[in-house]
């Protein structure tokens, strides 16, 4: 049975629960009690593990749990759906107490209750393993209907919300999910095919490219690369962190020619970069500032040189 | 970035999901689009650790699988739900390989489909740590609606759907989650009250009786003690590892004494042992075979004395 630690902390985490109209029956019974809308529901999952996702020594608890509500919410962005509910299981270590604990469910609180998350259930444990987060966020499509990987078509033009690499030297902890970006590009344009950035550009692009049956032409006079990516010193190029990295957490999405100059003539308060165009060639090239095209792998230029 | 075998794995699950009339998008978009039927939701989540929960020595990753999937399975049952979809997040050991998270999913999956489960999503992550596995079920309430701990009344008659005791010689790993016996007393009865056995009958009960806000006497002559409970050898007597053991996962339940007739008199096909009776009186005391009354604390007697 839980201990005394256990529980105290449960009873903590029931008293600071948010409520929500829909929400009949919040922690505290054997399962959480939602009223649907009646619209399509999003569920996503992410497993959160120390060492692998983050540093305890290197970051704050609060700055964790963020990321791990972060990067559900950053899902449910992918899809265009609007975030409503979150389930949190954590496996915490034993020897890092109550507060630490406390600090972890108040940075995934913060960002819940900045995106209209009520977090609706979990399970608690402790143990003397490495600290796990696992949360799953219950999300609603808009009206327009969630967006797919699959819709790319040729001569599509591709974009992304933001600049790319370098998360690692601290955006992946401090990312805003772009749930609000990507409900105004639904309501503005037509998306065809949307990914958040997580795997890193190439790989995530390729996966879009696969669900669309469809290929792409990078420009690399066009991509966004960010300071960080220039900022990092292990030998390898921006432009090949602005490809490879993972957790920017940016969208990837591609809407037709006469939507993406809807989107440069609108002043919708989105940062959208137009990087290349879907083509019907399988594949993945880029166009280099020489004029040259370059093959972009899989896995970026990382794992193939 | 996802390495060549989470990839795989994915690929591998992804050809094996079912697919449900309800499910609009499954396992291999940003989150799986799922259309709800109208009726109030169910949300549930447990995370099961390593050498907590279970010992990959001592089981098969089929039972660990299954087990993740039954304890969720039990939750939804204590509401009188009906489970429909999971999603499944696991950070599974490097060195175990392909085989072994094979396994684990081919257990989850076959006690999903005994139970009507889609499994929708999921995340799929290796690491040099020990396995954690996260399971997060929705479920659907049925027409009468979710059955609460919280509503058990002076005089109300207290069941429970199995013996108790000993789970730890393995009926925690072997045990059928308790979603028909459910529906079917649901159907039968007004369940007043009602909570799955996972923590013991002593400190579930008392979950039941502080939401309620009621106390309860239980009679030593009706307490089913299992078979294990006798086998245990630590001393404690098959009555204490009755009250105090975790993992029964049998459903305690509260109705009132012509509903308890009732199921005294119909042909159920569900076991229902009647073990004692709601009062106003708080705490918990159990009448033993003497004619004496003796306190139940919270913890069961295991940690008091």
């Amino acid at each position: 049975m839980p201990d005394h630690n256990e529980l105290a902390l449960i009873d903590w985490i029931r008293q600071r629960a948010a409520s929500a109209p829909s929400l009949q029956l919040g922690i505290g019974d054997d399962c959480a009690v939602w009223q649907p809308s009646g619209s399509p529901l999003l569920f996503t999952t992410d497993v959160l593990m120390e060492d692998v996702d983050f540093r305890v020594v290197e970051t704050t608890p609060q700055l964790i749990g963020r990321k791990a509500m972060a990067v559900n919410l950053s899902d449910i962005a992918a899809m265009a759906g609007r975030p409503i509910a979150a389930l949190v299981g954590v496996a915490l270590t034993k020897s890092r107490g109550f507060e630490f604990a406390k600090h972890l469910h108040e940075g995934m609180q913060l960002l819940s209750e900045e995106f209209g998350v009520a977090i609706i259930g979990g399970d608690t444990n402790t143990w003397d393993g490495p600290l796990v987060i696992s949360v799953t966020l219950i999300g609603e499509a808009t009206e327009r209907g969630p967006v797919r990987r699959s819709g790319a078509k040729p001569g599509d033009w591709l974009f992304v919300t933001g600049p790319l690499g370098g998360s690692i030297l601290g955006h992946h902890l401090t990312f805003t999910p772009r749930v609000r970006e990507a409900l105004e590009l639904h309501r503005l344009v037509d998306l065809h095919a949307m990914i958040d950035l997580s795997d890193g550009l190439a790989a995530d692009l390729h996966h879009l490219l696969d669900e669309s049956g469809v290929g792409a032409t990078l420009f690399e006079d066009s991509l966004p690369v960010s300071e960080a990516a220039r900022r990092m010193t292990d030998g390898r190029s921006s432009l090949e962190h602005a490809l490879s990295d993972g957790e920017d957490f940016e969208l990837l999405f591609a809407v037709s020619p006469s939507d993406g100059e809807k989107l440069f003539a609108t002043a919708s308060g989105v940062t959208a970069t137009r990087i290349g165009e879907i083509e019907s060639q399988p594949g993945c090239r880029i166009q280099m500032r020489d004029g040259s095209l370059r093959d972009v792998p899989r896995g970026g230029w990382e794992h193939s040189f």
